[in-house]
């Protein structure tokens, strides 16, 4: 963290070594960007964000403790204030990360994905494109989000059964979602599920074992509802 | 953003232009205050809290895109640290807003209402005054939170049945939370859905439909348990 | 607040009277401590962190208004980006507070314990060592977290069954988590529950009576599922 130092471009703004940045980037006030994160054309970085974090891991951390690279920002992509983006992390083309959000090391974030005020996506997952991830949501390591996916308020995603008793080297059991699938506000997606695509999970429900597509699943714990109609897909939609 | 300049008002202030400060203000380090923002007598804002802070929208944002007016803090308001206070909005007399939380662009927060640690109210939301909302809450786009209610941690507010799939002009259809009522803990609360003046929903509660007043919800979904008695009325408690 | 002065120690640091460091502390950028605080050796404070914020409370807070002493970081500690922790908070050896999170006043966290992402952890709680809270939970004034307790993310403990509507000077009832209890994501636990020693509470699970040691709960509300097996104790697993 020692090489930050004071730059003229922006207001408070703090800078590691070889930073580099496109045409037109709009930087807010505050900003700290890490060395040789890569800032595409026309992005823009709120007050106090964060850029290119590097991780700051506890002694029990079960996340690679190799050393990431930069973080990359493609063009059009904006960062809200307060926002913290961990090293190696990769934000698409015209990705909005929230207010407060977070994206840790080596996260990768689809283009035109938005993920919501104080959400975080943990460390190596990847984001599709288009993907929603609406506010206080947490996306946990070893999960993938595939394109089109929907997350409502407060969806808690979970990767580990035993609740931090396993061997060693395990690797995180995060739930997979599948193309245009849609998760309501406050649900609970137990580990290693499969949310099939164009499914639907309801506000609330605690998914306990994989959703075939197309299925809409509610309550606690999910049973199948009905099917989602055709009227309903994504490809009606956009 | 460009218009910030450092200010000596403070240690590590950043200013827009034209902010209006009443008397007495207190100032925490690292705030950033945009254009036009009016600070009234003997309010408070904590470290590295943006205030002002205009619109930054994701490309398929259903939130005005209009320039909204300046922030505005009502005398005694509290700003606390990490705290993201949007253009447009109103913080009213006496109001805190707790740490890492998030007032949207035009949201109105009334007299000696309190904005939990890391919750957050969406744009062009209504909270009346004495409101207590605490920690991780959500309060979504189109939600009324009338004088009185109080939510408790975590409570999930949505908008949206379709998850995204409507058409592009449609409002958001947030909660109406009559005056006085009381949200358990981890509740979520439908898109519409309208609860009750006096109306108590349990923890962990998820409500699909109306509530009528003074009855008490629990459950998923949330089934009428009993009716709030006379001595659990507000008028008894202040 | 008005203390605070730039320091040359780090970029963007701003300093209260009197904060002590130890030996090979390392500071990120646009860092604040206020005045006081005492920094161990080794410790490493995130960008953009506040450490020994002093209280700012409501006029109606139930939280003492009594001026705490300054915040304490033990050795080996790690304070994340934009994590706040207020006067009087004491961090544990080779504690971890996560990005955004919030340690309130006067509360104490053990040694080797992980604040998640995102979590707060409320005034004058007391958290036991070795104890993992992942991201985005809530624990509440009044809770006690005993060693090698495990929450999963988006665990919400509350403490007040009136929901704000009781005697001015009663004190908050927080759940009581016995040590290597786990807690699954998503659960909310109602106020003043006591959870036994190596009990499981499932993800999404709403808790509303203690659970005796060893128990094993799910659903809503919580109902006994099984006794957790003598291999999965945490003797074997570590």
């Amino acid at each position: 963290m020692s090489s930050l130092q004071p730059s003229d471009l922006a207001p408070g703004l703090l800078l590691g070594e070889g930073v580099q940045f496109g045409e037109g980037v709009e930087l807010g006030g505050n900003v700290v960007i890490h060395s040789g994160t890569r800032i595409g054309n026309f992005c823009v970085i709120g007050d106090s964000a964060v850029v290119g974090k590097p991780p700051m891991l506890g002694q029990h951390s079960t996340a690679s403790s190799d050393q990431p690279p930069p973080a990359t920002l493609a063009e059009d992509a904006v960062v809200c204030p307060g926002a913290v983006i961990g090293a190696g992390a990769e934000i698409g083309t015209a990705a909005v990360i929230g207010d407060q959000a977070q994206i840790r090391e080596r996260a990768r974030i689809g283009a035109e994905s938005v993920v919501g005020r104080g959400s975080a996506v943990d460390n190596d997952v990847t984001v599709g494109n288009r993907v929603k991830i609406q506010s206080n949501c947490y996306v946990t390591a070893g999960a993938v989000v595939e394109d089109d996916a929907f997350l409502g308020p407060g969806v808690m995603l979970t990767n580990d059964d035993t609740m931090g008793r396993h061997a060693a080297g395990d690797s995180p059991d995060g739930p997979i979602l599948r193309r245009a699938c849609r998760v309501g506000g406050g649900a609970v997606v137990l580990p290693g599920v499969e949310i099939g695509e164009e499914a639907v999970i309801g506000a609330g429900a605690v998914v306990l074992h994989d959703v075939s597509a197309r299925k809409v699943m509610v309550g606690v714990p999910a049973r199948e509802l009905r099917d989602v109609g055709d009227e309903e897909l994504l490809e009606r939609w956009r």
